[in-house]
């Protein structure tokens, strides 16, 4: 199985303290080796930093780590291999463009005998379960709408595909627009809303400590979303089974 | 104006010599500071790294001058904004999956009142011409060929969609699909083809010599095209106006 981190904010903001910890995940404190990635969206563009090489030794990992790449929706995965070789094309997040709109997308869990008809909107390049989950997720939006609804409607529309694909097995993903940050569990997520008044907060798996009160400005609020608590001492809430989740503006929406 | 740089090989070879000079040219033998990406394919996956700031002063071109990354087809864009604002959407090189398989374009030119209807196969995010042109020929080539053709067949369909854009200005352009490097001219572009026997070359942009054949083995065959020839001591060769080349294992084909 893989890790995955999400973060969905109000304003932009830089993931570097949580990913200090997450890519710990990535050969020292788990052992999900297999590559990982990262996608920050700024405004409507996407950038995506990925590496088929482990977290803890990647060239890349440490320009993320030192460079504050401020974003308001950021995806990442590290990998442990299931289904595909560990090579660049099966590596997370995956991007795809739908309605004028970069999509990232990555997924931990397992789909077994999940080997859907493409119509040819979408086609997956690489051999993982993941991309093809992802490929269908956007070949169904697209049928159903000819532009970008509205969240409701496109989080209903996410929830029935959702649904659909978990019936294959375990379907643990993130998926992003830019705007809206959507999770959906059948097994481990947790999240964490952070706003005023803030407090300081301890990595768990790397002995580094944050005051986030000299870091953030009353009116920020960040969900920070994760395959396990990246903290010790926060309250993180775990992501119910199989009810798609939407964040925006670093809140959670009905 | 943009500065463009691609590279293609028959084995995976490191841009690093290239890129050191080319990346000059964001900021500092020239004046193109709106931005800049570099593509790299690897087997069928593709990373892309994009940086809207000046690339002589980008920690992300830091990282790849010094991290060799092993490709066969790269491609590379310092950008001068003409169309579209200086923000990480309208940076090239742009990506879209077509028929399994990634493709990646940059573009040095401006098209004027370049606005094509888009059928919804794909759509442009950013404001640029450069990125419509770009859904514009995978439009063209989705609706003409439902998999990948022989390479005859997409070069013959590419050189006439090429025409017909460039009928709205200045259309220099890279693109590949990870196994070809199309090149179209209708201003400046230079190739080099370097292969056994190897000799030295000196960049033009900065004070650096290398001596291929400390890095290349007999085998080797590199093409590498550029706005302007990157080296002061190899004799480079125009590309052809409006007529497409297609660069396959390093060499260019008839």
């Amino acid at each position: 199985m893989c890790q995955l981190l999400g973060m969905n904010c109000n304003v932009p903001t830089d993931i570097c303290f949580s990913f200090e910890g997450f890519c710990e995940r990535g050969g020292t404190t788990d052992e999900h080796k297999d590559g990982w990635g990262i996608a920050f969206f700024e405004d409507n563009g996407c950038r995506s930093f990925l590496d088929p090489n482990p977290s803890v030794e990647s060239s890349v990992s440490t320009l993320i780590r030192n460079y504050p790449i401020k974003s308001r929706n950021v995806i990442s995965h590290i990998r442990k291999a299931t289904y595909g070789e560990v090579k660049l094309e099966n590596t997370h997040p995956f991007t795809r463009e739908l309605w004028g709109r970069y999509w990232v997308f990555a997924h931990n869990g397992d789909l077994h005998d999940f080997q859907p008809d493409f119509s040819g909107a979408y086609e997956p390049v690489g051999g993982t379960d993941s991309e093809r989950a992802f490929c269908l997720i956007l070949e169904r939006l697209k049928r159903d709408f000819r532009k970008m609804p509205p969240s409701e409607l496109l989080g209903a529309s996410l929830q029935q595909i959702a649904e659909d694909i978990a019936k294959f097995g375990i379907f643990n993903f993130m998926l992003s627009n830019g705007e809206c940050l959507f999770v959906f569990c059948t097994t481990k997520l947790s999240y964490i809303v952070r706003q005023h008044p803030f407090s300081t907060a301890s990595l768990k798996d790397k002995d580094v400590t944050i005051d986030f009160r000299e870091h953030a400005a009353p009116g920020d609020r960040v969900a920070v979303i994760a395959t396990e608590p990246l903290t010790v001492d926060e309250t993180w809430i775990d992501v119910p089974q199989k009810k798609l989740l939407i964040f925006q503006d670093g809140e959670l929406m009905v």
